[in-house]
């Protein structure tokens, strides 16, 4: 292991700071993978010094970072006007938020860091600096892409071997039925079960395919999608050589004794997927991005204001997400 | 407590004759409450006999339950021709199928019975009986309406403290946004709150209601629905003094330390409400029908024709079933 994970700063409004600071803090009883954080380091100092922490900073970058983490927290300078606020949103920071994912991705794209976990953020503040994506993995996406056409990111939530996969994000329940397609289904299973061989080590991945309806419309007695779409997706992957199993009844798919036979769930909507794995591991999940050229790893929590700058904020979800990230690229 | 539980056979052809006469042979240990088997007795004993217990049976109704329970099972006895085939339904069945239902539902609505455990029926069987019913539970909800208007029943799964109630049921996910109105809602949250107080002795209860869309739609970025439906239901169940809360969003609901602040979730659709619990409580979860002027609960699963005969299942979401029966029932 001879590169160090980056780390965005996220939302300076947020807990993101906060917590990645208490976790370089405890970097030596938690036995943290090395990381290099990108953000803005007059901000940094002074939230370590709101949060009461003794931490010294090293603006090496990257390519510095092994050599001191032990000693000090490697930083990848973002320049900009970066306000110690907590909870409160400012246009001024928008840029540097921007500019520490820019960075970020790029240095894990060039190898001088090996994969990427990225602090929350908070789209509403962004957009009043001129960000024009959906959401932080579409940004991401973007980048990756480097002005090309961005390949489909995937979002996986995981906590050990417990994964779910959802096909829909954030859309209306009322929508989703409209997007589902075939070929959506089989891109998504195509990219979690090459990033299961890829990412994860796992040969020959086993997955489950959720039905959109209740009982997984009970052989079209409760709606057709689940034979008219799901089926016949969950046949192309099969005649792929894929091992994939669908439509599955939801309802009986994820207690842990059955969803641990498979390596990952691919559910059709948003709740489908996350109710399942915050029921299990509220605190302990990990939102992975399948699909992207890099490792990317993050919390599952947002940017909780509310708690942002009073140390209160759980750490247990960011660690494990530098944990997974360390996990995934274990190799570089 | 002087009177029985009353007990449905349920479909022949599938696993709930087997449970509950597995319980039955084993009420010593399991101290099991006194019930009622409403079924056909030629039938049960050929049953009885195929998985090798040794029961000894009384065709004595619920008058005799009490009596005799101890030392054989009671009975009440439904005619008809009821082959012991598991795995294989007949439209012989059928009527004694339903003929056990409403035995079981008039002994319980006259008070001869203190409550009513159902097991599993197979519709498909049922309709070819003449059968006219939406389901299971709106059957019953007709027979205790005696040819009134059904009073809303309303479904609610639980485990321990833990209680989910879907707002609507077995219905296409496409069809769900439009079948939402507040005051579906309303009515759905009023009938949980009073049984909560009525057969759970909750002087006060809490109830959360989940959004429809991801996120309870983000402040109506993600969907209307909730800032148009859930929204104002929410608020009419507060002026009517009800303590309910919401809509908030389904994924971070049902972690068990922010789901046992409640007395219950009611959710908006089938899987939001049948994963959390299913999740936690595959095996233990208890499907209660509120609403009926009777208690009625059932085991948390289906017919299982694959496992009928073999004595294989599972007894205990249906002795879970049993023993909340007879908590909701004890005073009588």
């Amino acid at each position: 292991m001879h590169k160090p994970l980056a780390i965005s700063m996220g939302e300076p409004a947020g807990v993101g700071p906060d917590i990645a600071l208490q976790l370089y803090a405890h970097r030596a009883e938690l036995n943290l993978a090395p990381f290099c954080l990108f953000g803005n380091t007059d901000f940094l100092m002074a939230r370590a010094a709101r949060l009461g922490l003794e931490i010294a900073f090293a603006p090496v970058g990257p390519e510095g970072a092994m050599d001191v983490f032990a000693d000090a927290l490697p930083v990848a300078p973002i320049e900009g006007d970066v306000p110690d606020h907590p909870g409160q949103t400012t246009p001024l920071s928008g840029h540097a938020v921007i500019a520490a994912i820019e960075d970020a991705v790029a240095s894990t794209l060039s190898g001088a860091c090996r994969g990427l976990v990225t602090a929350p953020i908070h789209k509403g503040a962004l957009y009043q600096a001129g960000f024009k994506h959906p959401g932080h993995t579409e940004f991401l996406a973007a980048l990756c892409a480097g002005g090309g056409t961005p390949r489909l990111p995937v979002m996986m939530l995981a906590h050990g071997g417990l994964r779910a996969v959802p096909v829909t994000i954030h859309v209306p329940i009322r929508d989703v039925p409209g997007l589902l397609s075939k070929q959506l289904i089989v891109d998504t299973v195509r990219v979690v079960a090459h990033d299961l061989r890829q990412r994860f080590g796992i040969a020959h991945p086993q997955i489950a395919v959720a039905g959109l309806n209740p009982h997984a419309g009970e052989g079209g007695s409760i709606g057709r999608e689940d034979l008219e779409i799901v089926g016949p997706a969950v046949a192309q992957l099969q005649f792929e050589g894929i091992a994939v199993t669908g439509p599955l009844p939801a309802d009986t798919l994820f207690y842990p004794a059955h969803w641990t036979q498979y390596d990952a769930v691919v559910a059709m909507y948003h709740d489908q997927a996350l109710i399942p794995i915050k029921t299990v591991a509220f605190e302990d999940a990990v939102n992975v991005t399948l699909g992207l050229p890099i490792v990317r790893t993050s919390p599952d929590h947002g940017t909780a204001f509310d708690l942002a700058g009073t140390g209160q904020a759980s750490p247990k979800s960011f660690l494990a997400a530098i944990a997974m990230a360390d996990a995934m690229t274990a190799d570089q």
